[in-house]
Formats: C-alpha cells, structure tokens, sequence
C-alpha cells in the first residue's frame, strides 16, 4: 500500500480535442485513489463541472484545479514526482521503490509533447508497458499495481449513487 | 495466466464523438494482450487505418475488424463473454474463476448505451470498481488482473520501432 496521498498532474489539456480523454483520465485518477488532479493547457471549466459533478453524486472529495506553470507545480511538489512514459522502466520493476517511500506522489501525465525537462525532474520515469496505448489506462494500471489492488476497493464517502455489485442486471441505491 | 485467447467487443462505435476514445481502448486491447478487435456502430476507416499502422510500427499481429451486429458476434462467439460494466461483480471476485476457465474470451465493452439483453447474454459481468471512470481504463486493468501482470511483459514480434527502457529520457531502437 502506498502510504503517502496521490496528486495527478494533466499536462496540456486543449478543451476541445481532448475533452473526453481528459475527463476519463480525471474519473480514473478519482475511482483508483487519488485525492486530487491539476492540469495545465487551456483551462476548462467544463471539464471542471463535470468532475466535480461526479463527486457530488459518487461521493469522496477529489478536488481538481488548474495551474498555469508545470514546472512550478513539479518543482513546489512537498513530496516526490512519477512520470508515466512508455519510454520508462517497467512499472513491476518500480513500484516495490516507490511503495515503500513515505512521501506524498505527484504522478505526471503527458498530452501531446512532453518536454524533456519532465523526464528530468521526476524522481521515477515509469513505463505501463513500452507499447502506445492511452494515458487513461497508463495511470489506471499504474495506481492499481501501486495499491496491489486495493484501490479497487474504496469507499467514497457521502454518495448519492451507489452501486450494488450485481451478476447480471444494474442495482443502485439512492439517496442518504 | 488466462489460457484462451482474447477478443475484444466495441459496442457502438461514432465516429467523430469516439474516435479517440475507441483509439485508446483498442490500443490498450493490444497492449494487454487482446489478439484481435471486432466493433459495432458506424464504420470508421480512419480508427481502422490508425490501429493497424501502430500494429505495422510496432510488432504482433493485433486485428480490428467491423461487425454490423453485436448481437450475431455474441451469439456466434466459440468460448466465454465477459462484460466489463461497472454494476457487475468485483473484478477480484470473479477473476480466479475467469482465468481457470481454458475457452477463448468475448471481452464487451459498451458504448454510450448498453442493451440488457447484453448483461443476460453474458457468462461473466465484472465491475473495475463500481465508480465511473472510462472504458479503457477498465478494460487495461481488467486484463492486467486476468493476465495477473503478465501481459505487462508480452513480446511484440516483427516490430520496426522498440523502446528500450530508461531511466530518463528516451531510447528507440528503430529497424530489424
């Protein structure tokens, strides 16, 4: 179990084009355990909404906000940076390392074109799998292997919605 | 280790709404080990076209094809389906039993709207958490659990372009 919080940092979100993708990625940051997201590019106020919609009906408190420097997001951060890149080290390699440090993570997230400098300044360069696939399911699986899996299983407080686990059909409960 | 092979099911694709979502969900299908895709919805030779140069940069022999009806491809499916939805049972739960069984997968995953008829037809319904996030991020983790990490190692044979891992920074070793 990792033992510090989780940050998400989005890099160079463009409101129209990567809309969707982003809000995925934000939703999965929320559902495997982080606490909070920032991101850079083109603010998006839009893309806030509909997040913290999400948490006021699927409960927890991730928050999201932006910023408009990476570089001071990444070089304020009180705690250490993970930079997800297929051209990193194999997640299973480095994720024993990074478990067993104490401090809070800031875990980067390209868009388009990362600049070097990221790869500098991150403390891990970690690989989820060396084959393009999707930011979404990078930090997906990263944030899963971090946990061992039990960010499958949190609690988010104060929901609206909340899904009964069912074999076949949908179960949800509403209201307190 | 899952011992069939896997396929996965994109139900209801549109094509400028989802062409990049559907792009990252069949790249992380390949990724993760899926041998071949089949999608519904509305043809989209341009997400075809994207799929299948990835495939010829870097290596294996991942497939995407269109179908006019999922529910002919379930129905005619030789082995097992699963259906990745988030009011199904947790992934955990259910994975143990998925991986003992030795008949080749169906893995569905839904579109803007999923018919019921499809939790019924289905062996498996299986929740990456029951919180809303993406499609891709459920289906990566899905596979990463079935696979229990090992297709986080797979080989792409055939490949023009291989990453090699780093540390910082980036190493592609390009040719045969």
């Amino acid at each position: 179990m990792n033992r510090g919080g989780v940050t998400i940092l989005r890099l160079d979100h463009r409101p129209k084009r990567d809309v969707r993708v982003s809000t995925h990625l934000l939703l999965a940051a929320r559902a495997f355990g982080a606490s909070e997201a920032i991101y850079t590019g083109v603010r998006d106020e839009s893309l806030e909404e509909s997040i913290r919609k999400v948490v006021t009906d699927w409960g927890g408190s991730f928050k999201i906000k932006y910023v408009n420097s990476w570089r001071k997001a990444i070089k304020e951060w009180n705690g250490k940076v993970v930079h997800l890149t297929m051209y990193g080290l194999p997640v299973r390699n480095v994720t024993p390392e990074i478990r067993a440090d104490p401090s809070n993570k800031l875990i980067v997230v390209g868009g388009a074109k990362v600049p070097s400098e990221v790869y500098n300044l991150a403390h891990w360069n970690v690989a989820v799998t060396s084959q393009p696939h999707s930011e979404v399911s990078a930090l997906a699986v990263f944030l899963n292997e971090l946990s061992d899996g039990s960010f499958l299983n949190i609690e988010f407080p104060d929901a609206k919605l909340r899904i009964v686990p069912q074999g076949k059909g949908k179960l949800v409960v509403v209201g307190d």
